[in-house]
């Protein structure tokens, strides 16, 4: 069994998690709660733009953990693939901008696109990423999202597919990001854990839980706890290959949205403490 | 590329998808429509009882072609798991009783059991119902169902998982549904349809589409044509493996279902000469 998490020195939230939290207020509120990582997510750099956010961020001492969102690599145009391209570059820079390690890609799909097409679409854009990633001490993670996202954000559903994706790159700046929710439901998701760790290839954890019923395919995921998914578990295997990284909070939901983001922060860490 | 249909000897409906009709309405509005196969609920037999609903089919002159479902071995206590078995034996008893060869099951999960337990509770369950079943002809298919439903309705979400169970059951009576809205998204669908077919166990295929965006994750299949699902491509798996049974509709869709059932069948065979 997995002990519990005894700290929150292992907690990190997305800026989407308390959604209406602009980026200055989640710094103050994450210091305030205790809370020593972040998770920045790109649209919460609008306005402010990533260099007077990389101020913000090193002058709370928070550290960051990574830059969410890049990918979105497919598209039925070659220009709407080079503009994919061109925006993982942007994507790149504003991670070095705020001093995060790693940028996650949702890696995409559109339903016109078949799904052989789709992959392939998204290992070209990933590989022509890789340089200027590289140049900028950048990490690439592959994210595989649930199946139900197949049609129309990842054509990477399984563990299996991320890390065949990734050794197949076989770049050390490319690994995977394993969520549970995308991946608790995954037959091969222990042993594919432990191949990814095994390969130096896991370079994030993500959490939350699954409800039943879900109402909503994106916006109703449920506080740690509050669903069926084995986290503890599964934190478990991560940490067998070695992982300890942070344990990122990442929740969309409409119902949990509405809290007050003081509140709902303090939610999160008893969360934290007795499941995660 | 695989041809399309010319005709609707293969089409299949079942009873949920036309929702509006009982079975004496759906049995009539088949025939009219000149489609040849349908697959019951178990809903339909409601109040008419499955003796009387076998004479009015055979009258029909439609082919049965399964019973839907049986399966939901899933339970949190000795006493759940055996009325399971026990319900599963009247589903067999019924299907025996319209003259349907087949009972499809959606195997079961249930939040609170650990997806490696709801699997064995399911071969557990599945292996209690094979003799009676084998007794009255009737064979039983595992449905893999989307990983979307693995919280609540199964705990088998793979192709590669139903293929896996099967063999492990090793019963000529005991094989797979393969349904396109489930399965489409499986990066091994190709390779275990092929596995499934040689082995003598593809028993059963469903069609329908996935829409994007999907509004619920119950009732919005889409009409074939609608969604992103390479259908035809799919069928062509199957065949190549020899099977030559039913195409069955099976669409659960709030819009859908507002339509008069009697149109909604005639968008079906369209949908069905262009789509599949």
């Amino acid at each position: 069994m997995t002990e519990p998490l005894n700290d929150l020195s292992r907690l990190c939230i997305h800026t989407i998690t308390t959604k209406n939290w602009n980026l200055e207020q989640a710094i103050e509120g994450y210091v305030q709660a205790g809370v020593p990582g972040v998770t920045v997510w790109r649209q919460w750099l609008d306005g402010i733009g990533a260099p007077r956010a990389g101020e913000l961020l090193r002058t709370s001492g928070l550290d960051v953990v990574s830059l969410c969102r890049g990918g979105f690599y497919v598209a039925d145009t070659e220009a709407g693939r080079s503009e994919a391209v061109d925006d993982n570059r942007r994507a790149i820079d504003e991670a070095a901008a705020i001093g995060a390690p790693l940028v996650v890609l949702v890696c995409g799909a559109q339903p016109g696109v078949p799904l052989l097409d789709a992959r392939g679409m998204i290992r070209d854009g990933i590989e022509a990423s890789l340089s200027h990633a590289t140049q900028c001490g950048v990490k690439l993670a592959i994210e595989p999202l649930h199946p139900m996202y197949a049609a129309d954000r990842s054509a990477i559903n399984t563990i299996r597919q991320a890390n065949d994706m990734a050794e197949a790159i076989g770049s050390p700046h490319c690994g995977v990001a394993v969520d549970v929710y995308h991946l608790w439901w995954d037959p091969e998701l222990e042993s594919e854990i432990r191949r990814c760790g095994e390969a130096g290839r896991l370079f994030a954890f993500h959490v939350c839980d699954w409800l039943s019923p879900t109402r909503d395919l994106l916006n109703d995921r449920g506080l740690m706890g509050d669903g069926c998914i084995p986290i503890r578990q599964i934190r478990g295997w991560v940490e067998a290959t070695g992982f300890h990284g942070y344990n990122e909070v990442e929740i969309f939901s409409d119902e949990l949205w509405r809290l007050d983001p003081a509140d709902f922060t303090g939610k999160i860490k008893t969360a934290y403490l007795q499941h995660v």
